[in-house]
């Protein structure tokens, strides 16, 4: 089996390949510029490293696992209008570098190439792909729309946040693992197992997220801490506090989370305070071992030979442990 | 063989029938919003249509008519924030009755939505259908970034224009005709043939549409004529009309069409005048007449029994006399 590195250095280099010379300029340069912003393309390596699982080879599903970070990318394009992001990955965001017009359509253009990549999925399951392609893109949007909805919402269960980043971001995993399994000729019950092991492994992947944006060494994570507290951003850091705080933690919590007038620094300080004298990193690193748990009870149960399971397993390593 | 009025009943009520109460609210209401607010539902019948020259019955494709009308809406609700549109239909834009993120996520979804139902074209031609739809997707893109490209550019050729309404307007009634017609049990050059079809009548319909902006009844158009002039569209008759002009009424109209500080009323009648003094109607007539000659050449050479063929016939005879 290839390693994950191997993986992900092969779709660079079919993207690197893909040409979006085509006209109208205005509407694929922003397209090829998005595509070759980099990023760990884990979603398309993820859906060969699960084809390899059950196949001797990954090639087939190549075209189908570009169609998925094609999607990715497309979902980042907007989500970036929608945030008012003005960075990405270090370089301007395209709706900042061209205008939202241009965002807007430009994001729409990838999201018919991503299908269009998707369908190239062999025609014995190209059916059963595209529904879960399908249903996993509709999954991403609501999850989006329930994350915009969570800045407005006073109340917000630790419940509703799971099921946000569920949708908003551990679906895709889910889906680009049960893809692959499937083109590589896994039974249905297998691929629905990995589609598990993706949900669990996306979910403590994005509290890993939310913890590292608070608690990160800062020299190897890049950018400053705290991002989220500044953002007012509803965390599960944020929520578990809620939850555990007393009345007058709880008061001065949502307080510094309304503030407009309080100094950067000293807000990431004081809520991190508060955070801290609930000691929720250890909460969190707990709910982090729960899905992380649950993930490798999934793939425990996973009727394939131990030898085709380390990659994955040294994947949910490498996330588990991650330090930025 | 149903009449036209009738299928567009039929979507009407399989629409009528769609529930999107789902969750989150916020992404779902205006999907729901958008897809009551009526219209012609011309695209599905023309899909169900086409389907009926070619077997006796039209339900297997009307899921996928359906999936055609939803795509159709989700580019009117982009466009809508492309445009700065505030009305449409009589009624608030999504963009304007929320805000522009709820228009890009829930037409994000539609997109996503409008597949789903394509994708229920029968097994046999599911994926012939698929491509045709998302070869026109892509390319309905790229006709309003066209569109949007001429605001900026000084120089537009006839032809470019031509071009550019083939793609926003016109394939999306080819691509609905070739659609409904395979899933009808049509061999591949009959579907062709409908394609081109639709294509000519499409370009036809855009003309049409120009034409009627300028010099319909206002009683019976229902708004305002001229609005294409005051906007600065750079539409058949403009264009047509620099071509033919001496040069001091092309620096007259290239002027009235950059000026911001003339009365609406008398910019649109100065540039009419201009228009009327090179016969613009008549030379618009024509070009709509070349159109509709190509679709009537393309549509007899099809072999379908001549009855199969008199609906369609029927619809380019409406399009091609309405007046409003």
């Amino acid at each position: 089996m290839e390693k994950l590195e191997a993986l992900q250095k092969k779709i660079r280099e079919r993207i690197a390949g893909l040409e979006y010379s085509r006209q109208p300029e205005n509407l694929y340069k922003p397209i090829d510029y998005t595509l070759n912003l980099g990023g760990k393309r884990l979603r398309p390596a993820l859906c060969l490293l699960a084809c390899d699982m059950f196949s001797d080879s990954n090639d087939k599903a190549l075209e189908t696992a570009i169609g998925i970070e094609i999607f990715h990318n497309f979902t980042l394009l907007h989500d970036d209008i929608m945030d008012e992001a003005p960075i990405r990955r270090g370089k301007e965001t395209v709706y900042k570098k061209w205008n939202s017009n241009v965002a807007i359509l430009s994001g729409d253009t990838m999201m018919a190439l991503s299908y269009e990549f998707v369908m190239r999925a062999p025609e014995n399951v190209r059916y059963e792909v595209f529904k879960i392609f399908n249903q996993t893109a509709i999954e991403v949007c609501e999850g989006q729309q329930y994350d915009m909805d969570f800045e407005t919402q006073e109340q917000v269960t630790l419940e509703a946040y799971i099921e946000m980043i569920r949708l908003k971001t551990a679906v895709l995993l889910a889906g680009s693992l049960q893809i692959g399994a499937l083109i590589g000729g896994a039974d249905k019950t297998s691929a629905e197992i990995l589609y598990k092991f993706g949900e669990q492994i996306g979910i403590a992947f994005q509290l890993k997220d939310d913890l590292l944006d608070a608690y990160s060494d800062v020299e190897k994570f890049g950018k400053t801490t705290g991002g989220d507290i500044l953002e007012n951003k509803k965390t599960f850091l944020f929520l578990k506090t809620l939850e555990l705080a007393n009345s007058e933690d709880r008061k001065t919590l949502l307080e510094l989370y309304q503030s407009v007038d309080v100094d950067p620094k000293d807000k990431v300080s004081r809520v991190k305070a508060i955070f801290n004298s609930y000691e929720i990193q250890k909460h969190t690193e707990n709910e982090i071992e729960k899905y992380y748990r649950l993930a490798l009870d999934s793939l425990e149960s996973l009727k394939v030979a131990e030898d085709r399971k380390t990659e994955l397993l040294r994947f949910a390593n490498q996330l588990k442990r991650r330090e930025f």
